[in-house]
């Protein structure tokens, strides 16, 4: 339907080609059977939705150009049935099969909402213009695969959501309080990273944005690790696991990750062989000149094929794939604190806070819907303990939904305390950073439920009935961050109830 | 020196051209400056070690051609020299200087030990030939880096060792029984992976030889680390501390890893750049095709520039380089469990015995030599405690040494438990494999002293004294394989002090 906006001309235009293995012997053959196939094609794919037509059949020895026009639905799912049955009759009939076929152009009409504010790229041969408020798309040169793999569609939602992402460009995250936090006078205002390198409790590591904690910082890092798993995981009921920590991009399409953050993986590349022989021209270079030959290594490895682990859960999703869950194993709770998650953060690193190298927690959670708001009720009272009984953090807790699910299902701000899907975050106040009311947080945890945004995408289903999942990422460099920002290194500064967590310190390793 | 093999022939004769940045004035200067900054230079280079001569010169407008010869030292020292003085002269006395230098032909002829069985390659141009065992090698067109960087001697040592390994090619690694094993009856005798698939505790990862471990594999794993940390390494007064994952290639040629084992690496690649705009194309085409386009991702990664973790000794090392460690801080004792080994194990894989990841705790010591022999007694009995009393495992250990470390320092068989420095190595009898007297056991676990290798490569000193290091790898995987296979997977068969150790297991997920 193109709802009237230009009743003139069909949505959809696709000019084809297709290519027999040989000209059937019977004379007009092709001209009696292919009108006849395009009807019953078009009436079973776009009949139920819209309507349909051949606009055009000329056949030039095994050459069939057509032209197949629509309204509704795609024409090319109606091209892609009439192939089929015709490769079917001609070879019943005449010995001739259908070699290839590919559309020279593709015209799509599409109502856009928002209209552009700037030009739209697309990476495959194009063109594009606005007709008011409809989108006027000529797809070129499109081969079999992209007919069959439905580009059409794709490429046309692209197209929406970046006309919906030039709308939205400046525009900042939303954000609403919904905590508050209780003042707390700190025992300390200095940054933490420097009180740390200045003890020599840490080092900058050998590569970017990485840290080396020394015996003391390791420690607090472990103390931080022990007290989310005894006071908010252990009592809720969650299972450690083991994850791989490669993400394989299969599983980082399935979450998005990969078309949505690119440029923030560390990607790995395997070598092409084991085969010392292979190696010995890289291993002798190495030897005489001292210096890595990047160019003879380029060779001896792969394209990158996954990345360093950017988040925990998508590959949790990977071990439930293809699983249905049984009804007593809800709502299943589990988290992994073994895979290192890695994230090229360019120009915004700054100490521990902000780093390409990270240890977190992640709790995952699949159930019913009920089941798992139920659950944040309690995953909340958990961490409010720790942060205000143990750490005695002045800490807060913000509704955040990035721009495009504001638009999506209506969260509104007056109604996002109400919300189910959508993002908890916790942030610290940092005194180094200035005024409790005007510096920058630090955001240290979080805590989403997601829906069935995951379960759907990797079927995982409940033996019955709805479900959704969700997950909470506990960063542990930030727990400490925070918490040192406040109460400072010594632990006479420290609440009791961390003092006690964290035992003894190690002896300090003196280096002269 | 030659000794006296060839006494026609001085060892080393390098063909040399100098340009100068233009011809001097005065006729004759060159001619007359030359060999006498020449004499100076072999007279402070070569002269206490050998003999040296100019043997030729001749200058063409700005370009000097000349040879050098010597025995007993090499004569780029000396053509290093006089260029530096050469330049000085003219400059003062011709406002001339030396623009560049670099060598046509370098001759270089040294006694070869082991004579090579087989052609040696080098990359770079070269030509090489035997003369009785004498090796003649000529370098051709050194660029000025190569004669700064002292290429000659790197190549001859390079040779030298490709002679040493075809000599030893197909020789075994030497092993010599340490501690025998005590028989055990294994209460299991199938393959643990196998059963672990069976029961879902683990599922085959989604990249190359990797797991993913439910919660009770996890468990598994987690009480193992814990015995390791509880029983082996506290009370000998580790420290524990938290390392980045991935080792720069600075590090591992210092270690000498990367020009060993380059074919075994994981490499990391950063992206070019975090800018979305620059991976539009990249994003839009996995957004139409669904598929990830190599060409376009290699163009927006930097060349590999580090390594995931292939052990963690490295970057300790690196952690302590350039450190002076005081008397009371030694032995320095400290371990590391957060960091991920990779390896690309390519055929060698088989369940989760050999795989591409894993889980190790790497133990590090550095101290007097006196000191580390006393720890490695403590660290053998704590081990042995373990594997005794707690896991009940049929282990052994052995002495093994590689095939050149056989050779260098004469590690004999008949001394070999004598020996300080070196690697023992502990294996357990896997049931499945077959009879423990033919079948091939497990290496779980190993611990070495390796001198002062690695304190001298990262200028780690004491205060006073010889520093020596060493470290030990506890596998957790191969712990637990070993334990499962001999035990298998019922807590019926485990020893008491295992069961203990674990605790309760978490209930099993059912999944329908």
């Amino acid at each position: 339907m193109n709802g009237g906006l230009v009743p003139t001309a069909m949505d959809y235009e696709l000019d084809a080609e297709v290519t027999l293995s040989g000209v059937p012997a019977t004379p007009g053959l092709v001209e009696r059977l292919v009108p006849e196939l395009a009807a019953e094609a078009l009436r079973k794919t776009i009949g139920p939705r819209g309507e349909g037509r051949l606009a055009k059949l000329v056949s030039d020895g095994p050459v069939l150009r057509l032209v197949l026009e629509s309204s509704g639905a795609r024409p090319h799912q109606a091209l892609l049935a009439l192939v089929r049955r015709l490769g079917e009759e001609l070879g019943r009939t005449a010995k001739v099969g259908v070699r290839s076929f590919r559309a020279p152009v593709y015209r799509i009409r599409f109502p856009m909402d928002p209209v552009p504010k700037g030009p739209l790229s697309l990476p495959i041969p194009h063109e594009f213009h606005m007709d008011g408020p409809v989108g006027v798309l000529e797809l070129k040169d499109l081969p079999e695969e992209a007919l069959r793999d439905n580009w059409a569609d794709r490429t046309t939602q692209l197209l929406q959501e970046k006309a919906k992402r030039q709308a939205y460009e400046g525009k900042e995250q939303y954000w609403a309080l919904l905590r508050p936090a209780v003042p707390r006078e700190p025992s300390f205002r200095g940054d933490p990273t420097e009180e740390m390198l200045r003890r020599q409790w840490v080092r900058s590591g050998p590569t970017k944005g990485k840290w080396f904690l020394g015996p003391t910082a390791a420690h607090l890092l472990r103390t931080m690790n022990r007290i989310a798993v005894r006071e908010v995981l252990t009592p809720l009921g969650f299972q450690e696991v083991v994850q791989p920590h490669h993400d394989s991009f299969e599983i980082l399409q399935k979450t998005g990750h990969l078309e949505g953050l690119p440029g923030e993986f560390y990607y790995v590349t395997e070598p092409k062989t084991r085969d010392p022989a292979a190696w010995e021209r890289f291993t002798d270079l190495v030897k005489i000149t001292r210096k890595v030959p990047e160019e003879e290594l380029a060779k001896l490895v792969s394209p990158p094929s996954a990345v360093s682990c950017y988040a925990q859960c998508p590959t949790i999703y990977w071990w439930l794939s293809g699983r249905t869950i049984a009804t007593d194993s809800l709502p299943l709770r589990i988290y992994d604190r073994s895979a290192i998650s890695n994230r090229y953060e360019s120009g915004g690193r700054h100490g521990l806070e902000r780093v390409d190298e990270f240890h977190r927690i992640e709790p995952v959670y699949v159930g019913t819907p009920d089941q798992l708001v139920a659950l944040r009720e309690k995953l909340l009272e958990r961490y409010a303990h720790v942060f205000d009984d143990i750490l005695e953090l002045e800490w807060r807790t913000a509704w955040v939904t990035p721009f495009y699910m504001q638009q999506s299902g209506g969260v509104g701000v007056e109604d996002a305390q109400a919300q189910v899907k959508g993002t908890i975050d916790f942030e610290a106040w940092l005194p180094y950073r200035g005024d409790r009311a005007t510096s920058e947080w630090l955001e240290f945890q979080n805590l989403s439920i997601v829906g069935e945004k995951y379960t759907k995408a990797f079927t995982i289903r409940a033996q019955k009935g709805e479900l959704w999942s969700g997950c909470s990422g506990i960063g542990l460099e930030r727990w400490l961050t925070a918490f040192l920002a406040q109460k400072g290194l010594d632990p006479d500064g420290w609440p009791a109830g961390f003092r006690r967590a964290a035992g003894d310190l190690p002896p300090e390793l003196r280096f002269l």
